[in-house]
């Protein structure tokens, strides 16, 4: 038996948890955060209850579906909500109608330039209902037919859920990540963020002496964030150092990065290094590009520092929001590179240091064994990177500086400290 | 009746100013400046007599023409002031005499790359007399003929004028507004900057409440600038904040910006904001290419947040110190894209506030009836600046930073605030 | 007779020198320093003994050479030490032995890519003996003969030989210049540093009341200046506010710069200043590319403010560390471009102030005779880097600031605080 790679696994994961049909709140979130639970058993899934206020808004209503569908005269399902959750506007209110094409036309929605994709709609604070069709299949409408619409769901008093997992570290200091799980049946959004969160949660719990305290919540998107800023905020702006919004992290186009709202966090520029070193070209976005949590966690007043690294963005890929999103767009590999990368900025965090060398002038590494033994031409740039490691490890600048300064990943940098301070020379 | 626009308005007094002959003291100014007091009731006309002292300066003495002309030997006025006072050499001495050709062309000004403009040409500080021409008509000019130049001019003691105009605001602190009148019978450079300047004195006498203290000078340049920062330094550099000279601001072929010699003041950055928003093409001049009186209101130990604003700016136009800048080369629609350049100025240092937003987290705008309330694909680009915009408010950016930041017209982020005061949302 | 110009100088000079064997220590550098102190009597040379500990480093023993040489089984003398000692690998042990062609090959360097270049090859950390030689030459070379080489050297407690020349000024503020004597037979790198920096001296002795104190060091690379610090850090780095490593400065192909670690000390904006004026093209390193004492004078608490200007930078023409590297290479030209840049750079240093007009705004030329009498277009011009450089005189903006703002030569800058201290309207 081969041992699956990280990728397959969380790709597994996004099987599983695909079909469920997720909103705001109600039984699709509470399944999803008891899946994850298996995995991290630590997981605390907590609630608040409709009609809690946190800030300006206030927890909606459960929402649930029994069935939804739209049949035509001769009792042919066109469109069922059990075939695709898509299918159904979120938060569709209750109806049981006969109607003319025109009348149901005025409750459909498809997308005319992506003629075989389901549309992704919701009416969270509008009661409304409706059903998303591919434009192909509304196009073969009858326009002189009767259309039998049947919603069978209900609004009701419940609970909103979200789940929070904490893992200590040496440092009450904390590192903060953020993923929601309020999406359907989507994958790069948004799937691909709860199983590359869990997957680094499940890293760090094996990581030994962790240096810091990791903390992850698994939200819904919006309303989530803000009743977790509502009941944390003191502690996340006394505790949380650096963190990371989690989101469209799993198909294996491009990276891309979208800063805080401060735009220079430490989150920021480890993410910029890390994606730098996976991929030169990788995109970077504006914070006036957001349209994720971060737009709860770096709020005026909350200023968390808060980063965002992603594979292909929200809104910037053409199945984005539509049931074309799914798991063949979202890879293994497009998955563990969004997990690697984040577990890049992970070995930052853990790794940072200010280095000092302790002699004066160069020191002579020949007689150490890391210096060639013979000066030819040429032979001093086998070490230039090394040397160029050591001419800044002035107690000035930190291990991440001098990455930065001399252009090579963290992760040689750690090579080098490891190597200069065996050899007694250097202490960070 | 059609009324007429602001830019016809200005053009019209530029008309009746055009054929005064001024120069730096004496009756040319003293008519322009009653001309404007016409329109400007409350402009106070002052003077300091000739031999006044200001820094390394003195007051010269007036200069005043009762005629100049050239005839030849058939007594044909080949060249006479009263046909074009750019004819005469400024501050020309007195002369009556024949001459042959030799003689007289050592005392002729004209521009052979230019051969149907007559160049403007003055010696205030050095005894002269002098005629420009055309090029062509210099070069018809019979070699071997004579010549009787008569000039009758007189200097004497007298005064150097300038006026003054201040409107009250709620602040004492101060808007500052310069421009000259020396200038013989030119448009651009500068019957251009005491129009426009009077146009948007005008319209700020009509505006209520003004918050700020607005001054408007009204002088001749270098030596008049000079002598009004000698009697009021102390009270400028207390009291103004912001700053402009208004030249070379009726011609419709492009905007330009010079700096201030910090190049970063209030002043200077809203200079930019406002050009940019107009054409993103405006031309960005530097503080070494400057040329007019920002040369004193910048000047070390002055130092004052002066910045320029202009159309096609001096010495950057063919037509610059010729009789080609005339009233067709400045335009009703050039003098009011000047005028709404400087009006959009002053809209940015009236309205500026560090807006704060009053709730943690975003705002649910859903229930203000401010956001879609369908989330569909691309529903949120709808209301994206106006996010942006939130996102901002923190009471650390100011409405100018913030419509800096992204990147929209001042005018828009008044209507943002306006929306959102009304909603109760934000504070300015 | 004609004069020699000052490049020729330096050229017979590096003529008299080329033939010398100079190594870390003994006899050729002993050589060198006498010859040149023929020119600079002041030059005071020290010596520290074999087994000297410097920061990490230990001085290494004398090595000498009597002869050295390859011979073919017909007693040809193949290789020769006393034709060109880039024959011998630096601090080559003793050795007389017959080799095959295979065990002769193992202890042999050349260059396939430069095929008539001896490279430059040391070894001054490990014991081991080899023979430099054209690549064209090694293959030539029977492979089925017998080799007899032979080396007479000798490794010996000894002393390590520098030179300084201290030229004191009215301040005790101390620029510094460091150049180094250790290379063989090569031009470029490096017997121009040794000569130019020569002529640099001997220039300054010949300068009246020198502003600041010049200090000249004449050192072998790396444990030269690593001793040299060691025994000078605290005096060092209490007057030395402006340095020069002075290397590679004398071919005539192009000008460069490496800048200090910190690189934006006044060393560093001189050298960029003054490099700028002499060739816009000039190519700038960066501190990752060193190779020089650099390393040493900028190291972690070492941090002395120096930078460095060369002509054709080490490591990147192709005559580097090899026998081309030589006299036709390095051309009294070239010498001359880079001794003028050097000393363009003191007189930045022995010139700089910060000037401050007296009077407030702008000075009235005319009566001074420095402005055109007559103003007609284009008249400005001719004034205009005067008029910018008076508009910076405010106290704050030093000469060296002002020439880098206005983009004039600090020689420009020089000529104009002449002209205006002389009218008695700025003092610096």
């Amino acid at each position: 038996m081969t041992e699956r790679s990280i990728g397959q696994v969380m790709h597994k994961w996004a099987e599983d948890l695909f079909p469920i049909n997720r909103s705001l709140t109600g039984e699709g979130v509470r399944q999803t955060l008891n899946y994850l639970k298996k995995i991290l058993p630590d997981l605390e899934i907590k609630s608040v209850p409709t009609g809690y206020e946190a800030f300006d808004w206030t927890v909606p209503e459960e929402w649930s579906v029994s069935e939804a569908f739209i049949e035509d005269e001769h009792g042919v399902r066109i469109v069922d909500f059990k075939v695709n959750n898509l299918h159904l506007v979120g938060y569709s209110v209750s109806v049981d109608e006969w109607l003319t094409f025109d009348e149901l036309n005025a409750h459909l929605y498809s997308l005319p330039e992506q003629p075989d994709a389901i549309p992704y709609v919701t009416s969270y604070y509008t009661k409304r209902w409706g059903f998303c069709l591919t434009h192909s299949q509304r196009q073969q409408l009858n326009k002189d037919g009767k259309y039998h619409v049947v919603i069978k769901s209900e609004h009701k008093k419940g609970v909103l859920n979200y789940a929070e997992l904490v893992l200590p570290g040496v440092s009450e200091k904390e590192v903060f990540f953020s993923t929601y799980v309020c999406h359907p049946s989507m994958a790069n959004n948004e799937l691909s963020g709860p199983v590359v969160t869990t997957a680094l949660a499940q890293w760090l719990m094996g990581v030994q002496d962790r240096r810091y305290t990791y903390r992850f919540v698994f939200i819904p998107e919006t309303i989530g964030s803000i009743v977790y800023i509502s009941k944390n905020l003191k502690h996340l702006k006394q505790k949380v150092f650096a963190g990371f919004n989690v989101t469209c992290i799993g198909d294996d186009r491009c990276y891309s990065y979208l800063p805080s709202r401060a735009g220079d966090t430490y989150s920021d520029k480890i993410a910029q290094h890390v994606l730098k070193h996976i991929d030169p070209d990788y995109k970077k976005y504006s914070w006036l590009d957001r349209g994720s949590d971060e737009r709860q966690y770096c709020a005026p007043g909350v200023d968390l520092p808060v980063a965002t690294i992603m594979r292909s963005k929200y809104g910037e890929y053409p199945e984005y929001h539509t049931s074309l999103d799914d798991l063949s767009l979202v890879t293994p590999g497009g998955l563990e590179g969004g997990f690697n990368a984040l577990k890049a900025a992970v070995e930052v965090i853990e790794n940072d240091c200010y280095p000092k060398i302790n002699v004066l002038c160069e020191p002579q590494l020949g007689k150490r064994g890391l210096y060639p033994t013979i000066s030819e031409k040429g032979s001093a740039d086998k070490v230039r990177d090394m040397m160029n490691f050591i001419s800044y490890c002035d107690g000035e600048h930190s291990l991440f500086d001098i990455s930065e300064i001399i252009n090579i990943p963290f992760k040689s940098s750690i090579t080098y400290i490891h190597k200069l301070s065996a050899s007694g020379l250097i202490k960070c």
